[in-house]
């Protein structure tokens, strides 16, 4: 049978050294031990459930691939692994304007969705920074963030159903097409941001959005990073909801502004926000005025090129620091009010453990990225890296936080999550993964 | 030590006769076999614990009552029960305005947060039909939707995290206080909607969000159903999300009206709408205009009493049906497309079981409330109103719909859960369930 399993995969079946050496590593860092078995490049859903029966016979795990865009090493496949390359199931099956709905196969990424959708002037709102490179199947088994969340949702909120192949081989159908609906245990959010311990997701009915009216940006620069998030803290007060509510910290913004060409006027922390819909200019009025309370550096704009523009600061945040080395992309979320003494300790912490830490992220939902560059030339530096990142993930909890946002727990952050969680939480977990998957086929070793 | 747990619990425990007739039912009109043997009425958190071990030596399975404001069954406790009371946990543990959250006991009403909210410039958005008599856990429990939510979410998307007591006794915390996050699987969401079946809800840490700065409502009467549900779709189209979009077929709108005494104009059916925040009056001006374009018969209004003198009508729609028998309140959720086809066939399945079935519900989301009418002088009325209800269920079905947008399983709705899902998903809920609650302590027989 597992012969048989194998020879009805219609896609492409590599096996041992043919593999390529991509499949083992995500964006992460992390380098598992040994390499993958076997990879199945998945033509269809059949493909899947016969791959998912051969790893099963051949005691082989199961990992499941998108893009391989992961930032928590959840994607990595090492010894023992089928990999199981989903990218090829990438067709929009449906897209319903006017229940404003898209059914999609895994492989989809967000931006060709959101540019299909557009066509009927909707939008897939969840904008993970890699929406052009990675897939919706990836989004979703992270539970991916994203800019515009603050205002539209994460990935979850967007997901009204899936289709999924369990461990037994059966497809699983969950969620509904309507958008209210509490028929039995809410599975889809289960599967949702499972990180590929449950199933493989092959399929997703997903949420639609219009595309808002109108859009104002609004940027300023403020003397330090506890002004820039006071700030931020303000606009929310203010009861504004921006559609995005960005921040840079000091080193962050000369560092992108370096990279830009922009002649560095003065120094500080930056904050760009954007409101849309039917109130956004009042919205961006009230912003604009929020900010003048702790600066006179504000722009504000409401055509793209300018949004293009006041946003290409923090675009450039990331890529400008990957000039000085390799990048720990770290990812912790606190309560809003404490996203200044957050930023701060980080600063110290930087201090203490010699390292380059520069942090910017999403003020309006307290999500942070402190980056911790690790440079070639340093063969120190990655040992202090990763206790540096170990006290950011200690502060996110002494905060009231968490040791992940967005990206997920993968492998990276697997022994913080009891820590986080407690071990009842934790043991409900493997419990429930237990259930549906009792042999442990679906990615060992990550997560719990 | 069966005694030790009863004599160590600090609230009231009553047993067999004692015990008050409210207990076995809930507002579904479904009466349970038999009766509790033992009630308890938690006063603390440690009472939970205390009857939860008390009932698992005793054989004795497990329902947990708020309110009892249910609609679906799922809180009628019969033979071999204990019925564990939480309306005693009614503290507001914590309201952190800067960080938009409250931390509350299970048995706060929505309404006492919302206005305790109120003072900081904030609101609970969830407001189900029951907000001032049912509990928060309740509302978690069942996973409660009301009529904001086409805009704020449902109750849900409030819920950041919970504390729960499981079968063993253990009290398990889950979830943040962050607005995102996405460590480990999302058990917060698999007990949110659980209907009792996984655990007992004790505390809840909720999201809040601003109190809107503007709310204009607009009413419009309609030739018929078809136009109401069209003009409904198009102010959907048009890019509108309104705070409220409700709709009431011809006969509820007249049964309505009848009851608050208004002379009844034309007949026809009836949509109101409200928009809020800060974009509130282009988007009501966009729906009168939309609405103009399908009735001349358009309401608009911009101060509170006008706001309550326009929806008075949709508030009236329940009570109006009650003067004429038991109400059967159905709950079905169809792809917005879908409204007028199911509002049409319904009334086909009203005439086809002679029996009154009239339709109101919220338009923004799809989910109609069918409500059948069984007077009391008519015996054969019920076994009609039984079929009617299976029917429309089904109908709900095949126009891509479910069987609950927001009332719940139950025991009512138990035997058409598989239909909808299918064999696997139903699989899965049961073994998730098995594997938190090996001994189906909690609320079997309800749901699953």
């Amino acid at each position: 049978m597992s012969r048989a399993s194998l020879a009805a995969i219609t896609g492409e079946v590599l096996v041992g050294a043919l593999i390529p050496e991509r499949y083992r590593v995500d964006r992460s860092g992390h380098v598992p031990g040994g390499a993958p078995a076997v990879l199945v490049r998945a033509a269809d859903v059949d493909d899947v459930r016969h791959a998912v029966g051969y790893a099963a016979e051949q005691g082989l795990s199961v990992v499941v691939r998108g893009a391989g865009t992961g930032l928590a090493g959840g994607a990595c496949a090492g010894a023992g692994t089928l990999v199981l390359d989903v990218t090829g199931l990438d067709r929009i099956l449906e897209i319903a304007p006017a229940d404003e709905l898209a059914v999609v196969q895994a492989g989809v990424s967000a931006a060709v969705l959101d540019t299909a959708a557009a066509e009927f002037g909707l939008r897939y709102a969840p904008d993970p920074a890699s929406a052009a490179i990675s897939t919706i199947g990836g989004n979703i088994a992270t539970a991916a963030g994203g800019l515009r969340c603050v205002k539209y949702g994460v990935t979850a909120d967007a997901v009204l159903g899936l289709s999924v192949v369990l461990a037994d081989g059966r497809l699983l159908h969950t969620g509904r097409r309507t958008v209210k609906g509490v028929a039995g245990l809410d599975i889809t959010r289960l599967f949702t941001g499972s990180e590929g311990t449950l199933g493989v997701i092959v399929a997703a009915t997903v949420r639609l959005q219009p595309v808002p009216v109108d859009t104002v940006t609004v940027a300023a620069s403020f003397a330090d990073v506890t002004d820039a998030a006071a700030a931020a803290s303000a606009v929310i007060a203010a009861r504004v909801r921006p559609a995005l509510l960005e921040l840079l910290d000091e080193a962050s913004l000369r560092e992108a502004r370096d990279l830009l060409g922009i002649e560095e006027r003065a120094a500080g922390a930056f904050v760009v926000a954007q409101t849309d819909g039917f109130g956004a200019r009042a919205e961006a009025r009230l912003v604009a005025d929020t900010f003048r309370q702790f600066t006179s550096r504000v722009e504000v704009g409401t055509d793209p090129a300018t949004a293009d523009q006041l946003l290409a600061v923090r675009r450039a945040a990331l890529p400008a620091l990957e000039r000085h080395g390799r990048v720990l992309i770290e990812d912790i979320a606190v309560p809003r009010s404490a996203i200044a003494a957050a930023v701060q300790r980080i600063t110290e912490i930087a201090r203490r453990h010699d390292s380059r830490i520069h942090t910017f992220g999403h003020a309006g939902d307290g999500n942070l990225h402190p980056i911790i560059v690790v440079p070639a030339d340093d063969p120190a530096a990655e040992g202090r890296a990763t206790a540096a990142a170990d006290e950011i993930f200690a502060t996110a909890l002494e905060l009231g936080g968490t040791i992940t946002g967005e990206h997920g727990v993968g492998v990276l952050k697997r022994r913080w999550l009891e820590r986080e969680q407690g071990t009842a939480a934790l043991e409900v977990q493997r419990s429930i993964r237990r259930a549906l998957d009792p042999a442990g086929l679906f990615n060992p070793g990550k997560v719990f």
